[in-house]
């Protein structure tokens, strides 16, 4: 639970992200069907198709999720004091998704918008065999724009860690960037997670200068990196990123992650996992794992130590938010 | 064909290793039974034994083995100028050794001795099963000394490539001390296999000094690397070699390799291979494969990939040397 001293005091991280509430229901095959869905895919829907597709939906659990949220709830788990960024509308889906990740003790301020698109939402199907259908619909979270970026929090946090799935909208575009000038004037670091190799594809060059120009602490999977620098091997990308980042953690499923600092490279193993249900939210664990051993000061081999447990934990079920206290299973294991 | 022309000039690598013929025939379950034999795995056996096991083996296909003198196969087959130091006593074994290893191109001198034990031999029995079961006498090749190790070949070679498994003789570290020397004097590399992590759990600190004093290129898998410097992670070990060595070359299996010189460090991938049938020789070959792209003024993480494709090779089928030609496949590959 936040309390007042603690949000007036020094935060490690920021997270700024979109903000989604995951809606989970179960279905059969043949409602899929039905609803022209393609089972195991993600597609994005309009407001329409996603008021009608909840209406049919039938008892649901309601969880705040995105991708930049579900590394505030690991944060959160790893006892790290953190915040979030990221517009929701006032409406019922809005306060479930403020309820939720303040009630995991995020610090989370941003105004609801009053007019404009819903909350945005990933109303996804479960069908018998465990296979997830998804249906994202944006909404308001495409809306964040530069004045939700708070002076004071960038201020307060020694990282600000950036989704880049937000960089599809110039507003939001706009956001990081004065984000960004933000921390560097006030000598606060800028953490930046690649999110998705498509999404570099499509802003390649501006990724490139802002990760060269403004990124401090770089996290990116395999598919990512080599979209990035546009090269076919894993090793080309280490070479490239190395030149352009302070620091850049590299994930590669089950083959570790390659730390990248200067001089400093480290090639860590994945952490054992006895049967891997749901890869959903594995980067987004490892981001919560590494910054919350960096912002105590921990060494970076540590830090990617901490990483790799954390995501252990949530391919472990299905759902990208971790099911145990973060904190006593790192002890545990470190 | 070696040539004398060829034999005077300069040479990419010299190898120094156990000469051992390999002696492989057909048998069956019931035979290694009433020999005694624990199937799948290697035994040390004296000169009795392995005259009484031999006199009783099926027709059998010798071939030059060793690992050094495997890797000095890969680097023929890699058009790599080698040379081959290691006793072989002056009997039949010793023939087909000296023959074998000439007639791939391998420059080898070494005079056969004309006393002691006969040349070692690693007799090895195929069930149908395809499991190996081997018995090695390492006979005339354990008394190779200071004398044995050629001023002229170590000053011809680029690069001098030891074999950790010798380590274990005094009178053979007195030759990789003198060969260190001469290689040192004369602006020559010295390379060395740290070769099995029971050789280097015996010989921990002797490795330890002159790895750091004396060796240029280091090779290890993941095992004999973590038990040199006695560490539980492979990134542990990763840190402390780069600060003992010029450069290292770390092979990790279907991991790849690790390659660290200075501020330079690059993160391989293995090749792909269609079914692992026989990964004996994969560090041999890898060995080879990178001294070739070394000593031919590649780039490290070209010098890594060579190897790769050089091992991907030789566990694809039975037995620890290539069956094609090296140098084609590394050009259709890389």
């Amino acid at each position: 639970m936040t309390d007042t001293a603690a949000q007036a005091g020094e935060l490690d991280v920021l997270c700024v992200g979109n903000s989604i509430v995951d809606v989970l229901a179960q279905t059969d095959d043949a409602t899929l069907e039905k609803l022209d869905m393609v089972k195991g895919t993600m597609a994005l829907i309009d407001a329409d198709q996603a008021e009608a597709l909840y209406a049919q939906m039938s008892a649901a659990i309601e969880t705040s999720g995105g991708s930049a949220g579900n590394t505030a709830a690991g944060l959160a788990s790893l006892n790290t004091k953190c915040a979030f960024i990221g517009r929701v509308r006032d409406d019922q889906l809005g306060d479930i998704f403020t309820h939720d990740i303040r009630s995991i003790g995020v610090e989370y301020a941003t105004p609801a918008a009053t007019d404009g698109p819903p909350t945005a939402r990933c109303l996804i199907l479960i069908t018998p065999d465990a296979q997830r259908t998804m249906n994202t619909f944006l909404g308001a979270s495409v809306n964040l724009g530069p004045e939700d970026i708070d002076e004071d929090l960038v201020a307060r946090a020694k990282v600000t860690y950036l989704e880049g799935y937000l960089w599809d909208r110039d507003a939001a575009k706009a956001a990081f960037l004065r984000a960004a000038g933000l921390a560097a004037a006030k000598d606060r670091l800028v953490s930046l997670s690649l999110s998705d190799p498509f999404c570099v594809d499509r802003h390649r060059e501006s990724f490139r200068e802002f990760v060269t120009n403004h990124v401090d602490i770089l996290f990116a999977n395999e598919d990512e990196i080599t979209s990035l620098y546009q090269v076919e091997s894993f090793d080309d990308a280490l070479q490239h990123v190395r030149a352009d980042c302070r620091i850049a953690a590299l994930t590669r499923s089950e083959k570790g992650s390659v730390l990248v600092s200067g001089d400093e490279v480290h090639v860590v193993d994945a952490e054992p996992v006895d049967s891997v249900v749901d890869t959903t939210g594995a980067g987004d664990q490892f981001a919560a794992g590494f910054l919350s051993g960096f912002t105590q000061g921990k060494e970076l081999a540590t830090c990617a130590r901490i990483g790799g447990i954390a995501a252990s934990e949530v391919i472990a079920h299905v759902g990208p938010r971790p099911q145990v206290k973060l904190a006593d299973l790192v002890a545990s294991r470190l």
